[in-house]
């Protein structure tokens, strides 16, 4: 892979293309207006000042807008900063596209239909099936293209579909082990349990609530789903209820968000699933911008802890 | 009204029929069974002991049937409790019925379903009016009749729609008060809140949770309600999404089971009438039972707090 | 109403006088001192930089004083900037007072008082009636003129009686509706409940807590005064306790303040009267600076919860 | 020290007089009452089960009658009981009385008025000595007959008076290693911060809470009575409020009754001499009754924890 | 499997050996003594009264002890009892021994310790392979006999060790699955986490803490025995403290008795592979006892839960 | 004392040596780098900034590092900072060493050990004296240099041991008081209970946590310790068990970093010692720095609170 920009130390010099994440206004002690931009490329992200910002300067570099900057990393309050020596739009001629600049799931989307599909191929109970495949259908772009999060864990381009494929190989491992787990119920609770997120989120870039994502939440937005999907199947029965309670319940506690606590054994287990997961994609990806013998940044969702890398 | 057990005195004769309110089997400890009743009427319950029981009294002294009992009223750890001289089953002759037992709501189902109609009749925003009022028609039946809760307040039958109707009063006093509040969302909010019950509880009698209780909670199953029926009118807009968002929301805290806190002043306003009146419900409903200058019972609601009744 | 500060946009020239409600002196990254005043109307306030203040500036502009500003809105992370062209202490000729530009509640002290005055009036136990009209007089003109508190809700002018006089109105349904309401302990703990403020906070401008606030805090300062006020006036009996437990109880909670929880009906719903009150204090001041459709500030004492305006 | 029942071991006869502590009335399995007894001495009390109580035994062994009881000592559930073979009502031949049977302090009257009395008399200021004089003189008798609690610690016969001369004591080994300690407002704290439990609770017998300690509660109480005695005293100054603060806040936090926290240094060393202290007291009677080398019951006011009683 | 006491059904003749459990004296209300038993045998346990008891009874009956026990069972309070028609201690004839009763992991000896000793065998950090053999050499037989734990889960006959090996299988798939993690350090921290339980714990029958349990924990205790077997076995270097800390921090939380919060990556996933095992043991065991469409009784250490069998 | 930066006033010239604490670079708005750096001699200290920072700069006025500074005291946000006129690093013929600039216990290291050797000779039980008197030696010159803590209280040079020393004065007091005090363990568990710091904190100056001091903690590294000199030592028996718990049981709580509760008296007895000396150490310096009627600045560690200094 091509050198990004995480892989620059302090005191090199950069010229790389780079994609707007966010642009904010201030006004310098001198009285000019200045802008605080965070450049990303696919590798990660820097914090860089453009002094005395025209209007023209704002809408340039405004996020979301592709540019060419050069100039030396320095380091300021233990974060990189980039010190800006040159910028300019990004034109047509220099051949880059967005997609180019965004972080994205190692594993490509045939990949990842192919290992859900595989699941869902795998399940005896036709109602779960049914219900599972008709959601999975009914949403299967946003999905296979949807962070899990706006921040946290698995926050990339197809981070959803990622961490649904990751959850699913551990359900496998877990049901191989356990043999009394219902291996239906806990395929379809992992496939559901965040679809909810693709009507929460606004998409895949500059991720933001929606409205019916702040008002209901994604779990309340799927459990109507199901039962909304289980209504257009015609399926009646005890499947739809132990569904829409795997979804209503995945976050494990009320203060977590869920309603009601887990009270079936594959709900539990699902909840300790998502846990699994996400909190090892958390420690991976923090744990990569350390050294061994290093602690990493705080991470404010595991408790704002610093984790340690081992040099063994 | 007739004398019923809520007023008889500890050493006072007692002849009554009753409503077997539960019955449990126990040993004695001269190894032979016995049987601890409830027994009810419209006043209230006291407890009795039938000694020596022989599966024929398990039989005719189960919960639900009527008994006619006689003897005194004693006390025992704080609490009154019927020793009993006479008890036998009540006969077709006897002209009893289960509803003579039943505490109910002081209203009469007519008067309720006017004061109901009514507030839905002043709406002027009709998505709102049609969700309410196609809801409302769909569960009627039930919703006269089901108790708000199966402990704690409202506890009787009728007490939902009762608790609702208290609450709409509440509301048009508060609206008329503070004008800025959207009279529409929160009357509709109070209508619905806790229209779910109707599905999680077992019925007016003898009530418990079903299935669909236990696992979804009447808040989730209260907002699929509001989809389907959205859907069914083929009404879009946000109006759903706030009726669906102050049920959600109306026991204003995740630890107490809202996915979500209030996010529209509404629903803020609807999750205060909502505790204004369920305490005041059982505030006077424990108070009635102690004289001026004596503390309740300690209430389990209420942070187990006794209250005192004044003697001004 | 005259265009004041929360009228201007963006983008906008403004001309107009204000009163400085604090300023703070800075070092710039030159080495000079600069001052962040805030600089309000009585529709809102702006914050603005003086670059290179001189010590006579820093006398011009401190708190209190009234300046003539001219300059342009800005925007600085989210929120208005003045961007200062022009600035000038105000002189007697241009004839305007610091109480052009508070914030006042929207009744006035006559109308406040006359409704106050009726609830009194309307109570039957003289003991009640004697306590409480004894210390509002004694209070009555810091009464009329504190805020209800620092920040939150109800903080400007005469907020305190406007809060009590809001809190009366709601009191007076709610006692219609629940008829077992003791009416007089209700009105008098909703007079008394804050009245200890006007000991606790310094006054209605620039208000910050006293020795006394910080040491006691409202609650205990109120109590004692109600058993000093009943020994001045030799009343006797089971009232002025209750009315001191009122008080005593009022913030429902041990964590929130009160070293008892309610234990009478009336100081329960004394309680969630106050909150009624001052959460639609500040959810309306809160949405009125947004448009529907957006989401307010997060609001501190509403657990930083933001609040949506609906578009219906 | 003559044998008590506390001496007596599991299988031993016992022929005692006993004040009865407490005494309920029951219904046996055979339907006749039978009465729950705790029969109480110097040194402890056990429980008794009287059978086939009647009307006549229920007025002679009610609470505070004085008995003499014979029975061998069994052990139920892990506690002792005694089972009785002979009880009778004393008579005013037996020559016992109430005093015989109530736990005290181990320091006489005098020797704690003393105690208590040097440290006003070593205090500096005057206007704090004067206080806290008065308020002494005014509840000498209570002060020096009540207990500390109804439970937990010092729950004995001038309980209260013993808790503060220990807690004196410790006040002044504190105040020689921190002289920055102000130690007449650490003595007067001392005295003063359970004062107000002489009108909290109802008496040195049989304690319970009366109405006003319900509603108020003893920091309320002596926060008005500090108050008041500084006016019939005609003090002013900050004393008057420090030391208001110091009783009103002694419990340390609001979640254990203080609505305001310390704020000055005497104020915390305070709450935590008081800690100090009851702990102190409640470990050491509660290990008294077991043997090195076992745990004590679990003593609910620490957590819950039982105690290990080292063998070294 | 020969029928046990679980799966007998109300109304069923019972003549079974049983192993006492626990044997409690109690005094029934004719004043005379009984004794309440629990009766186990391997697939579970039921409560008795022997009414009229013997010292002889006492001693015969007493825990650990062998009975031929013939009766009917019955239900009380919700909970099976068996009424004893005939009782008698076991003899030599019987051929019964204590082993015949006691619940046991469903794994041999043998197989346990070969799927350890293959784990170990495949480290291949030869510090962290030398002191985890080091410590189960110590321990071994303890560690093949001893529960998990007193209750909650995995409390039979090697629990302990059969917890560890369901671990392993547990840690193995993870590791496959995300292969940064360290597989010597995660096996070493499942093998080692509970193996401080062998001297927390008093055995594998009538478990109870001992005083280095109490009074230390399982946990630092194994912290303890970690380095002095570096010390014994020299070796240094920072595989020491990380098996320590994984030891250490097992329990996740402060609040949870872990002094330290998982800091490595390797002991964040061990605490997620014990709760998951635990909490699979847990709900297996609870859900063998209901049927398809029932609830579980309330599981303590699983927030008191009901857990609700599916039907599908 | 000579005049340190703590008693210059607002306006006043300074020209004195100072120890660099720290020194952190930024950017300034005019794109060129400075630096923010903390000035501190022995009586506290003070924020500059030095603007235009050449690398040599950096070098010359980094941490650690001595230099001369003279500028004017100005107010900056409440608190105070240097407008540095002219700097420049100290040279040998300035004659200054790092020492100068610390801050150290009022005590000396003579009379510390000799406080301390006196309680170690008083104890009467060997086995606890010689291993407290083990350990003291094996850590004493590091015990008699460290902080005892980073930051919150005593964290100045040699803190450590005059906690210890104060704590130890307190203890004895206590035990004079409460003679059922085992003051051996008393003593011991004072003197080793932060011992373990000298392992889990990096040193005198700077002070950082080790790695073992992250991923153990002190109070687990001392417990270790303990049963290895008890292994050294050859001693066996239940003080080596007491003394751990003592260590491991000091923070009182689990959620403060004790996986056990005290469970004997001493220790919890200790817990609160170590309270009253770390809190009087922490109000006596934050309240040297403000003037009677004034308050603190919000101490951390002491729940935020801030503290009022009395006039009397």
């Amino acid at each position: 892979m091509k050198k990004g920009i995480a892989q620059y130390e302090v005191g090199e010099q950069v010229d790389l293309f780079f994609l707007v994440k966010s642009s904010t206004r201030g006004i310098a002690s001198n009285g000019k207006p200045f802008l605080t931009v965070i450049l990303q490329d696919k590798t990660g992200d820097i914090e860089a000042k453009l002094w005395d910002a025209s209007p023209e300067d704002e809408e340039n570099y405004a996020a979301e807008k592709i540019v060419k900057a050069a100039g030396e990393v320095m380091t300021y309050r233990g974060r990189n900063q980039l010190k800006v020596r040159q910028i300019r739009p990004a034109n047509p001629q220099d051949g880059v596209r967005v997609a180019d600049f965004l972080e994205v799931a190692p594993l490509s989307r045939e990949e990842m239909v192919e290992s859900i599909t595989q699941c869902i191929f795998e399940m005896k109970n036709s109602n779960i099936q049914r219900i599972t495949r008709h959601l999975l259908n009914k949403y299967q772009n946003a999905f296979l293209e949807y962070p899990a999060a706006t921040k946290n864990h698995h926050e990339f381009v197809s981070g959803l579909a990622y961490h649904v494929v990751s959850m699913l190989k551990v359900a496998k491992a877990l049901a191989d082990l356990y043999p009394s787990l219902n291996r239906d119920l806990l395929y379809s609770g992992v496939i559901l349990h965040d679809l909810g997120k693709v009507i929460e989120l606004s998409g895949p870039v500059s991720t933001t609530y929606t409205l019916e994502g702040n008002l209901l939440g994604h779990i309340s937005i799927m459990v109507n789903e199901i039962g909304q999907a289980a209504e257009e199947l015609s399926i009646k029965g005890e499947e739809v209820l132990l569904l829409q309670h795997m979804v209503l319940s995945h976050h494990g506690k009320e203060e977590w968000g869920s309603p009601k606590k887990p009270l079936i054994k594959e709900a539990e287990i699902l909840h300790l699933i998502d846990n699994v997961d996400a909190k090892m994609n958390m420690l991976d990806r923090a744990l990569e911008h350390v050294k061994p013998g290093e602690f990493t940044e705080k991470i404010f969702a595991l408790d704002n802890r610093s984790f340690y890398k081992p040099t063994i």
